[in-house]
């Protein structure tokens, strides 16, 4: 199925920047056609369709990013009237005047279950429930598929960044080699809500409310005569506020040079904040600089580093007690990258989810709706389902998925994971901030067990089918 | 460097989307800071910054992209007003009035020159060359990277897969696992440049007058009676632009039914477009699948496959001999999958390029710069720089880089790669349309030496300094 050239060079966009008032533009083409085919044959049913996760890339568990987008997303599906006859027009014969009508009056009025944002979660779960007319549901399945994969997938790299850093401070210093400007955006804001302080984009600071954090470039010390001139400009600048970049030309000259601005400083009534190891043994420069520091009374000065960080390198610095206070971590993290850089065993930094049909309604019968394929580990579980959890003494036992209206035994304390967000087409849910949803995160990632937070060989937390999803599974297969 | 808390919980942005009037906020805060500390020292001196790569991360050549982009930031550089006040009240202490009335009247005035989107590139050679004010042209710096190196990244992995493709179509399906909308956006129009023929995201094809594709998805079949039905239906909607997806349930008996169709529509007067394969054994299912259509006489009927491709299986696939005539390649083209999926040996996925300085104007001596580091590969090449490129036969021979107003020897028939894009702020370049570059980006790869484009075991391309490159080193490094 080929839609025709669409080319239209004069009007062409230069930036690629996405028009709020034709975002419904953003799905794949087999998405209009499918519905298409529906309309023509009146395939007007309800259907429930779930996005979850098959197979998690690192590690044995993901924190949930993205929904809020899904929802902005569905709350303002449009395709403008100048874009729907673009698309009749480049379409070939695909599109006639009914479809261009359907489309134009879209309006979403089913419902949305949801885990909220920043909840821990594992493959086959649904993380999101959206049930409604089967040719409009699946118009959403192209944004939702590309937000919640790159958010989720940001967000437990983060996860494992920020926990292996123990405390210490984690930036996101991504944005440069982002896969272009939103995964720029969208990424401070899933690795904010996983623990990571602050970012260096001031875009994503204005958007999302997030802290926004800077040092200097080596560009700063070259462009002019001395280092020791560039760290005082500087500090003249922001007595307040500065973190100098010591490995222009050598880290630990820079370090001596980096004490006689601190103690001018303190001269004036400041203290240097701090100074910013970016390339060489970090281990060993971070220690070196530290008894630099001290021994010319720096001791409130703090030692940041940056240069190919990762959950893998962090963990190790800390283990060798690297005196090191805060860490910019950047490619690793906004790529989500599924790298072990101790081991190097590498794979596609890429979270694949899926939004797959699990039931359908026909008259009063729900008909679950299972795909098969020779890998049962591949299947979908079939039905409108819901996940339970439950917890003792503060952590998380184990999970069961369940078919909707399903309770679990009544011998654990069982908690729903998905929540109603729109019921309707009217949104019910009133969103967190970014920060609920980064403290509601914090207890998540608190609440699992121990083993499943491992960067290196975890251990699988346990998710059980309950008895009606294991029956209707056992009903179709022997059918 | 921290800037204070910008949270605004009530005018938050729920989408994520840049505001072009805005469009200046996409940096990192260290090139504000710089450009503040710049002001108040008046450093206001001419300097040269380049953007370029340091290491490859797939196979020995490059596909440079993104240009336009960049372009189109420089010329629509701006910090509204009431973000600037923002920025302000955010930041703390870090800036005063004289610098908010800088960023407001913020007008570009210097030159860009650049290499042509399409131009095949290699390590250390100058990409863009940037010269103007020190801190003004600092302020590029996020933008240029994120852009540049995410489309160069997907222009070079989308030409090694067309290339291992032999002239069968390859699509780009990869907005579902893109990192982001954006990622979607910009990688469809990167994957186009390097001859990927369409893709499947509408939006893409609206932006950038990309043909848009797309077949059917396992739910249609999964949302109707019989695999037979969904085909009949989906047929009856696109006579004439029908391509099944022939594997929900099983992919021979999925063949069957569809020559079932396909001699429908035939005597309709109508062929059956296609049938695509998207699981299994690609090789075995392609070889039955085509016996099955060629035994019911739909010998016009193609066949195309999806399911984790990228170079290195199409390759394998096609030097077996499936008879496969197209193929969607979604996540590991989109991501630019730093993965050999034949030898399972991995890396990160992101295209590590930098922009640095390498020359300041101090009076009338031009200063080189130069990063030095223990590692010398890791060393910028200084001053301000032309790359030129020589062929004979119609084959690129070698490329030398050399200072700007230096000429390579008159031995060869020497090119140069950079061209005025931007001079005293004015652009003086006519934009190639985005098919000039793709025919332009097609030649390039046809005039590559073979030895340079294979997938495993690329030779490495000649890459020389001129002489005076050579002296400048020398007298820094012995400085």
């Amino acid at each position: 199925m080929a839609g025709s050239l669409g080319i239209d060079e004069k009007n062409k966009s230069r930036s690629g920047f996405i028009n709020l008032n034709s975002i419904g533009l953003f799905l794949d083409y087999y998405e209009l056609t499918m519905a298409k085919a529906d309309l023509d044959h009146n395939n007007l049913n309800t259907i429930t369709e779930n996005y979850y996760v098959r197979k998690i890339p690192q590690g044995a568990y993901l924190v949930s990013a993205g929904l809020e987008q899904v929802i902005h997303f569905i709350e303002n599906f449009k395709i403008a009237k100048e874009d729907i006859e673009w698309l009749s027009s480049t379409s070939g014969k695909d599109f006639d005047e009914k479809f261009c009508k359907y489309l134009q009056d879209f309006k979403f009025d089913g419902d949305v279950y949801a885990a909220p944002e920043g909840t821990v979660v594992f493959p086959n779960e649904p993380i999101i429930n959206i049930t409604g007319r089967s040719l409009d549901i699946q118009l959403f399945e192209t944004y939702i598929l590309n937000v919640m994969n790159y958010q989720t997938l940001i967000a437990t790299k983060a996860s494992r960044v920020v926990r292996s850093a123990k405390g210490k401070d984690v930036i996101d210093f991504g944005a440069r080699r982002a896969h272009g400007r939103d995964a720029a955006i969208l990424g401070a804001r899933a690795a904010f809500i996983s623990g990571v302080i602050g970012t260096s984009l001031v875009m994503a600071g204005k958007i999302w409310g997030i802290p926004y954090i800077g040092t200097m470039a080596h560009k700063f010390v070259q462009d002019r005569k001395s280092e020791l001139d560039a760290f005082r400009e500087y500090a003249e600048s922001f007595p307040h506020n500065s973190i100098l970049l010591i490995d222009t030309y050598d880290t630990l000259k820079g370090a001596r040079n980096a004490c006689v601005i601190g103690k001018e400083l303190r001269e004036n009534g400041f203290e240097l904040k701090g100074v910013r190891l970016d390339s060489g043994n970090l281990l060993d420069l971070s220690k070196k600089v530290r008894k630099i520091l001290d021994e010319e009374g720096l001791t409130q000065t703090k030692i940041f580093a940056s240069s190919d960080l990762d959950e893998f390198v962090i963990e190790k610095l800390l283990k060798e007690n690297a005196p090191i206070d805060g860490f910019g971590v950047g490619t690793r993290l906004i790529t989500g990258a599924n790298y072990n850089s101790i081991t190097h065993e590498g794979n596609v930094s890429a979270l694949n989810g899926i939004y797959k049909i699990v039931e359908r309604i026909e008259g009063d019968a729900a008909i679950p709706k299972m795909k098969m394929t020779d890998d049962i580990s591949k299947a979908t579980l079939p039905g409108r389902k819901q996940v339970y959890r439950c917890s003792e003494s503060g952590r998380f036992i184990e999970d069961m998925i369940t078919i909707w209206d399903e309770k679990p035994d009544s011998k654990h304390d069982w908690h729903p994971l998905l929540i109603p967000i729109i019921e309707n087409g009217k949104t019910i849910s009133n969103f967190p901030s970014l920060r609920e949803i980064k403290e509601y995160a914090a207890d998540q990632i608190h609440m699992l067990p121990d083993g499943v937070k491992k960067n290196n060989g975890a251990q699988e937390y346990p998710v059980k089918l309950s008895n009606q999803v294991n029956e209707l599974i056992d009903n179709i297969l022997h059918k």
